[in-house]
């Protein structure tokens, strides 16, 4: 067997995601940020709350007077006033009184604690029995107690989950200042690719991988930005190349893991302006002939054509890329969690390559399993009944049944 | 203590799910597609793929015309011709014939295997040594092994991932017809709460839930539609309410988990036209007061005002109504897998309810642990630092340390 390309083993791939420049800031409202990336630090410029408020129905007192009571043992409390939601209450309470309380009313001065109301009953007007004693505090969100003034609230690099939109609009940001989203430009190539206004001829088939890698660019906060189906040209693909540098972050050149093609678009990758072509192939499988160029500090991309193969290299490979570029934090949580399953039957594997199973998700009684979806990598029905893909390591022939694997949801 | 509402399990708020109408359905284009559920079975209308394919580079034969060879005994073949990308082969392979294939091109008439490259030499123009067999069917993607003619290859109700965005590609569909996204609107009450607009006063806080509530509905695959800031004033509260009915498939009515609110989105739901108060309360913690109305088979929310709860609510309560109104079958995989973890400190728990904590993970060697976050409902910095939830169920006193848990991740 010829010694068809020197691979780059996929940890020394990784290496290279710092030399990728990252997206500028952009200003966006706080409706659209939903699930973008934070470009700078952000610092609490009050208290939250900026007052001790109540957390339930009840009589704001000072703790202290309410000591010791019980069910056997009632205090008695003279009512002092009621306060009003959303308005600061103007009386003060001392030793021996109370004021009537809704839950996220704001407590008078001289009040540390909340007595539930359902630890209480109203004699008259003015006298109220109170059954249960409170520490103070108790039943009390302190002024400041969810975040101090000046302290750090947001990191850049973090990921705006639905909480953390929460929590700028608690801090009265209207705008969030965030990375641009990477555009990423995907580009088919293939003579026997054709668009989907076509019908295709014999030996054609209609491009599938710019619809999926678009799709996989968006569900990971890109832009895709399709330039379409090109022959395998050198000066019509050198030409597109050229174009998808100017207008995006990163480029995906899919189709033709057949040997002179992929001679070919490293050809392309190399004529482009300050080229370091990084990566001749990666021993994984699928993806095996994955070519990774640098193009003035752009990733640029040479993908397998096999569609269950690019989605793989996605995956696997660029998505960490993809994340760099937009900002993402690598200490972000949440953001690469596996699951944890078990393999529901044997699986044999060759070293020296990292193999990437395609499973299908199963729970039986308590435990999931997960079952291997094997079938060629041109074939997207594969990926279309698979939840995810599970990783057989390098240095390993295979797994057994019953295994403990973790499972890459897609 | 007083008996404060009647309460619903959870597995009968469920119950309630095919009680509310699933959206109308609309045809959008492909590229859009990402994310969106598939309103009516699809079938294939075409052998997927339509003509058998090389998925090697190599010298496509009739298999049978290959056993025996090997190493020590190879095979002779006469090259017969040149297959080329995406055109119709002009000749045909007979015994002891070959032609040259790459990766992709379609099998001339007479082949039906591909010898790799690799196993094979040039000894002139018109000669080729092999040393290895292939079985028929060999190294080929044959006419309809990915989808044949008239197979259903997407179902009603499943969400559209990149591979079924690629696979309607593949069968070239421009659009796609889908469920329309649920428009969910989001009312927040309370004399307390102001918009992000206005600076609070003392006893004021700033409008939270709108904006967590909206960012959830969009992440769930919603349009989120935000009516304010509303008073907690019967008229206004009525009048939003209708505006919110006319114009969306649900409703959150936010705020007031005070006994006094509680009562008052009764009265104001319970005035809306054909309405059914189905649900006074819910026994999990946090979330207990959460109202559900059906107002003509819409459902409308009344959810706590404290952030945790109206978060906690959403995720555990509302989703799957959400997702039912939003087309998504039940059946969908990897719709809601849960991440299995270890808990890493006991946790105390109250009979008769069930009990949702915020947990962060971290994984530790090999191992993944939750952390409970433990804190207020009303404090935002809890869900911050939070991955996800952990349910602690009705009839358990708590959970030990080591426990395995299910977290939901947020």
């Amino acid at each position: 067997m010829k010694d068809f390309f020197k691979v780059t083993p996929l940890e020394d791939v990784y290496k290279y995601i710092p030399n990728f420049i990252q997206t500028d800031s952009e200003n966006i409202p706080l409706t659209e940020a939903e699930g973008r990336i934070i470009a700078g630090d952000i610092h609490a410029d009050v208290d939250l709350p900026d007052f001790a408020r109540s957390i339930v129905d009840g009589y704001a007192v000072k703790a202290a007077t309410t000591f010791g009571a019980s069910e056997g043992n009632p205090g008695y409390l003279t009512l002092n006033g009621v306060v009003e939601m959303g308005i600061l209450p103007d009386f003060t309470i001392d030793r021996g009184e109370a004021a009537h309380m809704p839950t996220g009313g704001m407590l008078p001065q001289g009040a540390d604690g909340v007595v539930m109301i359902e630890h209480t009953e109203a004699l008259d007007d003015s006298t109220i029995e109170i059954y249960k004693s409170v520490a103070p505090g108790q039943n009390v969100i302190e002024k400041g107690e969810d975040f101090k003034n000046g302290e750090l609230i947001l990191r850049r690099g973090q990921r705006i989950r639905p909480q953390e939109t929460g929590l700028l609009a608690a801090f009265g940001h209207k705008t969030v200042t965030v990375y641009k989203k990477p555009r990423v430009g995907i580009i088919s190539t293939g003579d026997e690719i054709v668009s989907l206004d076509q019908i295709p001829g014999p030996g054609q088939i209609r491009d599938i991988n710019t619809y999926t890698l678009s799709s996989l660019v968006q569900e990971a906060g890109g832009i895709p930005l399709a330039f379409g189906t090109v022959k395998d040209d050198y000066d019509a693909l050198f030409e597109v190349c050229t174009q998808a540098f100017d207008q995006t972050d990163m480029v995906f050149l899919s189709g033709g893991s057949s040997v002179g093609t992929r001679d070919f678009t490293i050809e392309v990758f190399s004529a482009l302006p300050d080229a370091k072509v990084l990566v001749h192939g990666i021993p994984i499988s699928p993806g095996k002939p994955t070519i990774l160029a640098s193009i003035q500090q752009k990733p640029f991309w040479g993908l397998p054509g096999h569609v269950v193969s690019a989605m793989v290299v996605f995956s696997a490979v660029i998505k960490p890329f993809l994340d760099h570029l937009a900002g993402l934090s690598p200490q972000t949580p949440n953001n690469s969690f596996r699951i944890p399953a078990r393999l529901s039957r044997n699986l044999s594997s060759a070293q020296g390559r990292i193999d990437f199973i395609r499973v299908r998700l199963r729970r039986e009684k308590e435990e999931l399993w997960a079952d291997p979806v094997l079938g060629k990598s041109g074939l997207i029905n594969t990926m279309v009944k698979a939840d995810g893909l599970i990783e057989v390591g390098m240095n390993t022939e295979g797994l057994d049944k019953g295994s403990e694997v973790s499972v890459i949801l897609f």
